[in-house]
């Protein structure tokens, strides 16, 4: 298959993703999709960005024997750690979710001070807090990690009590900081918003990347000549590293439907040699 | 190096294994101690056996090349679903946390009613409760998984109130089975001790086997003639297929001290070929 009628990759760690490929599947519906789940190796906001490198670069060698057109790197912390280089690198043009969701955020705000909340490895690579200040000097960035909202939410506790108080305390830095909009910077979060809300406000913007990520992938794709304008409706398949563990189950949540095809990918570790020696 | 002058291999997942890890340092303060953790591809307890099983090969592996003498499978999820056939097959002698807990469980139980508590792993892969009633066919055993509990105590919350509601939630069957004993059936719940205590009352014995597995380390040594039982105190070796992490803020936690000699084990990562399509 060639040019325009090969699919379109979106990559996630593991579910999160599915916000991005959702929007994607609704406002590009004639488009394959093959949705990529790190599965055997979640969650990618604890490790170091080395390891998450490793993975990313292993996964987009895959996509590419897959025939992929076009890459969707969904996950927050992949795009901070693993893009820059992997752009050039890479011969599939791609886009992460960073720059849509910063340039979204510019885009809303009106007192120029932005709120970002994401893993603690994406807080840590400063990914946006760095865009943001290039983009808008001006812009006050304050970011904060909050690494219980994913387990939250895989725990089905999405709206529960206690995640309104963990939520209470991870956003009373920004609420000081007079934030008046808040960039989701993880793809699980939007799942959040009803909490977000509550805790922040209504006068608060929350900034889901997914339709900034939309309107970014038409546009590369339209650039390029690979949009599928005409044809019936695209197929998906999701290929997963870990087809055993809550995929599914939690799936279903960020969907509200079955997934479809699934594909297993085996994903071969070996722990080789030792590489560095130090003192901690 | 042959024979009672190797090391000991202490395997786990990330840090949890350091509670196994701290017992047996301080029980046989002789022997040479390598801690294995694999912060690369943490956490366990989410993913599939199948997952778990090869990353245990590998690693159990890498530790015979390394030239351990016995291996401490200090990780209730790798000790539920993937000891079983690697205890013959593996050349090297090992024990995993499970059999000592559910000794230690039965004998402190009063009333044959055991709790256990775990990983979503640990918990659906029925260990625990297969072996209780293989021990003892008249125990009542009440499992319940507890995913939030990891992340909480990882984020240094592990005395928050936010952790007493979690832990509130997660225990009420529990305590409404009216068990006398509970089964810390994951290497990090030691550090929930006052949690547990609080919410469960005075009067339920809770069982962490890292005592009951320095016993079981002992005798078996002994009983090969591995037991290092003269010379001076042994050394330390961590060694890390991810060092760039949270490891080594998280250990000071576990173990009151910095780490001291830290190696990084290069882990190979490659997403090799589609082995299976299904529906889901």
């Amino acid at each position: 298959m060639s040019g325009a009628g090969r699919p379109i990759a979106v990559f996630d760690s593991g579910v999160g993703g599915l916000t991005v490929f959702r929007a994607i599947r609704r406002g590009l519906p004639r488009e394959s999709l093959v949705y990529f789940g790190d599965t055997a190796n979640l969650p990618y906001g604890t490790k170091s960005p080395e390891t998450v490198r490793g993975l990313v670069r292993s996964h987009l060698n895959f996509l590419a024997r897959y025939g992929v057109k076009f890459v969707v790197v969904a996950c927050n912390t992949a795009s901070a750690v693993a893009l820059n280089g992997l752009t050039r690198a890479f011969r599939i043009p791609l886009v992460g979710v960073i720059d849509p969701g910063v340039q979204e955020a510019l885009a809303r705000t009106r007192n120029g001070r932005i709120g970002v909340v994401g893993t603690r490895a994406t807080i840590a690579s400063g990914a946006y807090q760095r865009r943001l200040a290039a983009a808008s000097p001006g812009t006050v960035a304050v970011a904060r990690a909050c690494p219980l909202f994913v387990p939250l939410i895989e725990e089905g506790w999405a709206n529960s009590p206690v995640t309104r108080r963990v939520a209470e305390e991870y956003l009373a830095p920004l609420k000081a900081a007079k934030i008046d909009t808040l960039i989701l910077g993880c793809t699980h979060y939007p799942l959040l918003r009803p909490v977000l809300r509550a805790v922040l406000g209504p006068r608060v913007t929350l900034v889901d990347s997914s339709d900034a990520v939309l309107r970014a992938v038409r546009g590369e794709l339209a650039a390029r000549g690979l949009l599928r304008a005409r044809g019936k409706r695209g197929r998906v398949t999701f290929c997963l590293t870990d087809t055993g563990g809550m995929f599914p189950r939690v799936a279903r949540r960020f969907l509200g439907a079955t997934l479809g095809r699934v594909v297993k990918v085996d994903v071969e570790v070996r722990a080789a040699s030792v590489v560095a020696r130090g003192r901690s």
